[in-house]
């Protein structure tokens, strides 16, 4: 999984730890001090990890005790969204997505979160746009922060959620474009016909690959709205309604799109089709106005011994007058029929 | 957002604001008095506002105690249709549609509506046509009105909806008329059969819009009707119900369009097969009458020294029968086979 | 609404009001004695209107005391097959459907039913083929019809359900003929090809259309089978769900045939792709068989002062074999290799 | 429904009637003697009837005192697969499938089955192959025929389903051929291509067929084996649990066929587009090779009085030979970039 | 159902029997004292049989106690994935898949289990990968074999469901390469869309068959995790829970990709008429730039007494100019409207 961006390599794998009281941040933590941080009353810890090694991760199960197989998805990374609960923890896997600028093409990172009474842990995998700014943002609003770890999940979550958007909006604007290539087919070129059949499949595959990450996330998301899941405080649910209903909007649009570019396609083929219609009736029209002075040279051009017409004087001018004339004849037909 | 109806422009942010008391308009408010008016016994207060600043909307909030989350919503649009419940109010998000008559195009509206137990707040974004004609017909009928706000809100809800059927019902009728031109293909030309394809397209677009916009809004309308919601008198359900017929209704022409949409788009291409079949033969078979006798031509230009058929008399006059008989058996036969 | 039977104009919009006692008729009523009927014991009222004027339906509304919402949806028709529970009565609404033999269009009616505790409202609009035999059949079985007005419900679904039973089977046997000049494609000309196709887009608007008709019905005769709907005696339950099969029964076949449908399209396409490769194959070894002799004559009709064939006694009988040769080799080759 | 099945014009109405008791035939009996045998404690009657006349049937209804609806059903065939409640019976109706050796075609028949505490009535209508197995097969096992009439249905329901295991096998088996001949096209010709198309049309018909009478089966199958149907004894669930695995792989076989049948379908048309395009170019490239000789050769018959070529000693065979190199030069060519 | 692999032939049927106590192997067993070791308290038997006579399977029915219905399932193998529950025992039918490395199909294997208080059977059916590994795994974990027969059954799906993974990749993996194939359809040649045809096909019929042995897996591991199965201790739930999500993730997998196909077989034919289209024109544009000096020649090959270009003293080089010219200036005029 290695990616272009050199300046990431120098990242730590713990981005920031730190302990919030009342909604603000308490203290910086090393990963040894997060048992006994947690253990004091009215704070909580959170933690954020990018890429971390499978002995930091272990290192972090024993501080906070978390479950074993939800480790070993941590670590595997390549899950789909979901939401598991353990005794005493909710465990949380969300994708993200960005699109990869010299490429044109869509990536996939994932976040995995472990959200407990007191504490909060976020591990980051293959995503570009690190999660800092959740970090700012909830620090700015300390009443808000105050509601405790449920919180800091709604934040990350929406700061998720909308990162589809743009991408959502972005193929959008795309799939309108196609539009105006393939109903002005005519004009274009084939090359253009080509690339824009091209670019209507690698669209849906986008699609899918984007509808495969965020439809589970709307089921993860009402559990998280309207079951008694734990450590989620009620004050918090409907923010988390606010981002399902984000999803919702995020699926809906996907789902149209698709169906567009279904009978985008649809239509492509059937104005293709007809263009061939036409540039097949174009051609013979042609062909046979060209056709028809050869069959009469072919006529005058017969070695027969008698044949008056070769020896008037005006033969040949009246042999071309009346090629063109059968030329033109047809030409004013094949207008008349539309054929040209 | 810039639209093309200057006379808007004037338009006020707050469109009426008003106290009703047994289903009579009791006074005219500001926005400043509208706090006073709501500690009055058996009375509720209706504002319409249209495309409201932040800052008015904010005042708005206070007035009313609305919640944050509803308020960003309405400050925000681009929301789909939906029903939220808060402690003390209901949220509800409505799109309104219309067909700007310029382009032939659907353009989608908002309404945002704040439903308390002794007001009304309705928000409206994008749309062209005025609600105010929602308010007379409410004022026209005081007894129905003395039901309270959630009256308001049906009245509100039926009128938007009946904005979708005159624009269903055009795509139904456009939808007969392109079956029309799809099937009696042959007789029209292929600029024809490119704009029935960009038709059929473009209103397949519309109808995933339309139906965007629409299938939302049953569910909402549903939830008014069957659950208990508050602030929705019993008496006024059947009203509800009504809407929801309504919707049920325009849902199930926008399927049924759809699926008529892509058996003509097959059926066209279908036929555009038949035509490119009968074409080729017809081409060919005058291809034919044509190249025969160019071949018999060719016989008699070889310049053989005994040709006996170049000495005899009307040896050219037998030439061009034969050639003439040639394409005649030609024009025959191919009429027999139907290829002509 | 203008329809072709002149005969209907004389029909009354009453057709019949009378009282039933003990499932026998008891007397014929005017509109304005119903009330008075409607407070003996143990009797009920049947009345059948036909495409009533407002002022009537209110009179009637007035006497049975009905709701207004179903009123006015009795007045406005277009309404989809709905059932609706007021406090004290049940509103149904049922659609007609009959082919019109000169046009061979599906035209769809309507029957609204009015059902109360001792009475029955049917108001039909535009349907051709009046409900009278169902009245003689009830009155024909007393026994029956001593159970009530639920028990002419009853009748009057199966009649009307029975109405589809025939148009969907004649649609069936369409979709059988037009399978056979589908498959048989080749033998019949490109105008069969064309109607074909015509008639499967047309074949399939009429079960889109059926099936928006048909589809809710079920829905009603569940509910009226299933749940508590008042004024239909537990007696009469296993006739409505023998109605019932029959919806289903007719909703399977719609949705057989429609699939039967997309996929003779698909088939028909396939098979005249196939007969244009068949024809371009046949078209391509006809045309190599006159160019080569053509070919063959130009090269002798060329003017090269020494081309010692010319002068051959039978060069011009060896050249004509050649091409003959020529030909027939092609001939074989094409034959070979079914191009022919 | 004449079938071409002589020896079963002799088969009379009542094909057994017989009372069991302890798992063993107690008795055969006449229709007459039905009602008596009933009244003795623990025996039940099993009575098979083919085809019966409506006396025959009104005959048996008095004995075993059967429902009026039901009666009407079994006299009427074409019912759908269904189970219905009555007081005191359970009514099922099932079809039989059979293909018909001589037309390959599908052919479905119907057996109608009246289970009551203790008897079980089966009525067989156009299924050519008899029932008469299922009773051997179930006196054979007495310790299981002595679990009363609900082990007969199921024996039944066995013995049906299990005929349609060899249908939908042979289906399969075709499928897999025609993929064969599919994916193999171009070597077939296109009369191959023809019927293939139309075998996977009518192979898909089937299916409709088949999935239309196998898919209620379920539903059947589901409740006998789930809720609360009388006479069914605890002990014989297990056996209707694999009835109802058996349906269930029936139906998926019979999707993922149909599934199967449309990818061919698209398949094949792409192929032969692909077939299409590769005629064209090869087409092209032998024109070109027969037209740029035949351009030369008209070259050298124009009658420009100075042509200097003309004079040459070798002038002819210089043409010629430029002819053949032209004609191998756009050989090589074409080879080259793959028209040929 | 005879196979490659020869090694396979010596296996026996009993692949390993032995008793388990406190997660420990405690001793290896025969099928005769399998009874014996039944009744020790604290320990359970797990024997795995492979492809057994009928004769073995009835002995070990009789040892266990296993019930008719599933022993003759385990007998007849092509079930299809699904979980039943008798009284003391629960039998899984799960369905193995393998990639047969020679003809590169898919070949699928069964393995049936018998689960009970303390025991659990295996038997597998034409899979080539035997399931020793699953033993020595469990083996290898005594804390997690400890909780009974109800992990082994864990292990034993783990193993399969992970055999699924690597195919389905590989066909990720083919369908991303076959995207390459269909998009840069021009500079292959038609052999190549022929096989990427036959490709698609293919790949679709492979995960049809996956689809229908992944997805009735989804159900029969909800039930594992969800309901109350016996013999399932609470401890193994999350890891069935780990089961099901990889499931979930195969069958989202499978449907992406054969939506992908679906497009990718409709691009291509789009690309293929594009690729007609510019065929036809290429084609053309050669054509006319031959048929244009060919007439010209004709014209000049009439045999006119008077045609005075002729007797030019640079007639005959004036006429293959302006050959040459007219085909330029088509040469020029079809470069410019992009028909070269």
């Amino acid at each position: 999984m290695d990616r272009e961006v050199g300046d990431l390599s120098q990242v730590t794998p713990v981005i920031d730890c730190a302990a919030y009281a009342g909604g603000s941040r308490a203290a910086a933590l090393t990963v040894d001090q997060i048992q006994a941080a947690l253990s004091c009353d009215g704070q909580f810890v959170w933690i954020g990890l990018y890429e971390p090694e499978q002995s930091l991760l272990r290192q972090v199960q024993q501080q906070f005790g978390l479950h074993d197989l939800a480790i070993e998805d941590a670590i595997n990374a390549h899950q789909r969204p979901k939401l598991e609960l353990y005794e005493d923890s909710v465990f949380v896997v969300l994708r993200t997505a960005q699109r990869v600028a010299s490429t044109g093409r869509l990536e996939f990172g994932e976040t995995h979160v472990f959200l407990g009474r007191n504490y909060i842990v976020t591990v980051r995998h293959g995503s570009l746009r690190s999660h800092v700014g959740v970090r700012q943002r909830c620090e700015a609003t300390p009443q808000l922060l105050a509601q405790g770890p449920g919180y800091v999940l709604y934040a990350l979550m929406d700061f998720i959620v909308d990162q589809y958007l743009p991408i959502v909006m972005q193929i959008e604007e795309e799939v309108q474009n196609l539009e105006g290539v393939v109903l002005d087919d005519s004009t274009a070129g084939d090359a253009a016909a080509t690339e824009a059949t091209a670019r209507i499949y690698l669209l849906k595959r986008d699609l899918v690959s984007l509808r495969r990450a965020v439809a589970p996330l709307a089921d993860v998301c009402n559990r998280l709205l309207r079951f008694d899941i734990p450590h989620i405080p009620a004050d918090t649910r409907p923010y988390f309604r606010d981002v399902y209903d984000h999803i919702i909007r995020l699926n809906e649009s996907i789902d149209a799109q698709r169906e567009l570019l279904t009978s985008a396609l649809e239509a492509h083929l059937s104005l293709m089709t007809v263009a061939q219609n036409e540039h097949m009736k174009r051609i013979t029209a042609w062909a046979a106005m060209i056709a028809v002075p050869t069959m009469i040279a072919g006529i005058y051009g017969m070695n027969f011994a008698n044949i008056p017409e070769l020896q008037w004087k005006y033969g040949y001018y009246i042999a071309l007058v009346s090629m063109l004339v059968a030329s033109l004849a047809l030409y004013v037909g094949f207008k008349r029929s539309r054929w040209l």
